[in-house]
């Protein structure tokens, strides 16, 4: 039975609306799942969160397993009743921070050995592993491990990538089967090259995962690139899954990725940003801490009825990052969390009522700085 | 026309009940204030405050003065609006933390002069100039100008200290008349030497002060030599106006202090404490970050109805500490406020009803290690 249905299809692009039908309640998709790295949305409550509409959340398996330990979460209930968080929560595999934080990694058929990045000591982390870990997490939906290169690899490393990939995806269907089930999305490599892509496309769309997500992207390769990847593969992608962009989260990148056909995405960027003073609004970033701010007494983003924008002024916000005040990133980052999920909501909005791509391409003129592809697939 | 009204008396010692009538709401005593720093509850919306019961809030003037500045908060509509608190607000006058922060401080008949912690600049403090940036604040209580020695001062420096707090406090006095009002609070210095305390309490007393603090305790002398002064001097002070402990936030020292007719309470100790793991229960404090607690679901303090035991658990706050989490600080101090405000309130309840002292007896006994007074005055 297939977790996803879709709702409604835009007709002037592949934009879809949908919903994610998982243990702990139902997704409405497009989703956009903010990322509780270390079992936490940083400074924020999970009862905040649920305020703000959120049903999925995104937790790093690399983290957790490191510390406090995936068997240690397991035997106080499971992440969900360890944090405190109600809704779903979607872990990834952990390999994406093997490849970006740990040192001394060294990848075989087998699997990848590594260096905590945290004490050094060594681990290794299998297909079979990593679902494990997983399933100690009690994740509603769990990643398979891949191989995520570099966006600049060669032609060999981005095709062992994908060959490794398929064969640990088999292996991570095999152990979900062998450990009692749960829910697995599989995951498509292949950099920006479109005929790698699409014969990886196939090798893991043909394997019983349940959503289909596209990594190594959002990698440091040119915009235009990924813009590419996604107008070729997006319409290439079985509709009877669920579509998951991983790593992604400029605003652009969501509206042409949900113009390609994509439900899911995760990204740092409302809260990292959110901690270095940038506010998110519909004409793009503001950085808080500018000094133009300093006697500014108008609401941090005028019509926001966050919580922050409801009561406290832009002076307020830069004296608060200017003093290190902590509650000048929590501010920062509850606004950008709530405008977010404000965001997904008018984008699901524009496809129900038949407006996306026109919605889409006047809100991606305000935003200049972003390359635009001029070619639209639909 | 008296600000405080007292509504309940010990009858076995001389803790009573009351309240302050203040611009923004009435306050009931014996009242904690927390400590807002720098326009802000460290990590803690003003929101939040209000909900846990909380109608007086203390910020520094100093650290407000030197950033943003006084009269920028002025002209943002004063520093309720700024902050975004709808309660009343005590500052104090700026004093204590150029004793205790300022570099190469000066202090003359006229008033002290210093550079800023922050910047290094030149900073020319009176009692004028206190009163004036506190006007300019728009706080409902202001602080006169005073001199907080060392406790290990000599004699000559405590009397020193004594004379020209007295000096200012008329100064300050003066200002406020000229300035158009508002409620000022004299401070009583003196060190540990019953003597000088009482012949300062006398001159401040005789001033038209709206209520009397006691300064220069809890500022590193023995607990018992500040119990002495609390007892001694306690009830000598006019019942007719509001007794105020500054600096003061231990659990024993509030309940001594009660005992001895003290009426107001500031202190960092609930958020600072905090922010390093240390939670405030009925039995004392534990610091979650004990590797004890790796392992425990239990509720961080079980029983307590605040929103962090409410829902997570010892656990969950000692990973958030151990990883670094911005969480951890945030759900401690939330914690220990909504403590402290329940602590407050069981203090009212129990002078309310008449069980003050037995109360008050029989908890102090489980703090091994405070140092209580045998003598009690009443």
């Amino acid at each position: 039975m297939s977790i996803f249905v879709e709702t409604q299809r835009d007709t002037a692009s592949r934009a879809r609306c949908g919903k994610l039908l998982l243990g702990r309640g139902e997704v409405p998709t497009p989703a956009f799942m903010p990322v509780g790295t270390a079992a936490s949305i940083k400074g924020v409550e999970a009862e905040t969160l649920e305020h703000f509409g959120y049903r999925l959340l995104l937790c790093n398996t690399y983290h957790l397993a490191l510390r406090p330990g995936a068997e240690l979460i397991a035997q106080l209930g499971g992440l969900h009743r360890f944090m405190g968080w109600e809704g779903n929560i979607l872990t990834d595999s952990g390999g994406y921070q093997v490849f970006s934080l740990a040192a001394l990694r060294k990848i075989t058929e087998q699997g990848v050995t590594f260096r905590s990045h945290l004490d050094g000591s060594l681990v290794e982390l299998t297909p079979e592993r990593a679902v494990e870990i997983q399933r100690a997490l009690g994740s509603d939906i769990m990643m398979a491990l891949d191989v995520c290169p570099p966006h600049d690899a060669c032609p060999e490393e981005q095709l062992r990538a994908c060959r490794l990939t398929t064969a640990w995806a088999e292996r991570c269907l095999a152990a979900r089967e062998r450990m009692g089930g749960g829910l697995l999305f599989g995951i498509i490599q292949g950099g920006t090259n479109l005929e790698m892509r699409r014969r990886h496309l196939e090798q893991i769309a043909a394997l019983p995962f349940a959503g289909l997500a596209l990594g190594g992207l959002s990698v440091g390769e040119d915009t235009s690139s990924m813009y590419r990847v996604l107008e070729d593969i997006g319409p290439l992608m079985d509709p009877g899954r669920p579509h998951y962009l991983m790593g992604v989260g400029r605003m652009a990148d969501i509206l042409q990725a949900v113009s390609c056909g994509i439900d899911m995405f995760d990204c740092v960027l409302p809260t990292r940003n959110g901690r270095h003073g940038q506010l998110f609004t519909w004409e793009g970033e503001i950085n808080i801490r500018k000094a133009t701010f300093q006697s500014d007494d108008r609401s941090p983003v005028e019509g926001c009825r966050c919580p922050t924008c409801r009561r406290y002024s832009r002076a307020y916000l830069r004296h608060l990052f200017q003093a290190g005040e902590m509650l000048g990133p929590r501010l920062a980052t509850l606004h950008n969390l709530f405008f977010f999920a404000e965001f997904m909501a008018e984008i699901r909005h524009q496809i129900a009522s038949g407006n996306f791509t026109p919605w889409a391409k006047a809100l991606l003129s305000k935003y200049p700085s972003s390359s635009i592809s001029s070619t639209q697939s639909n």
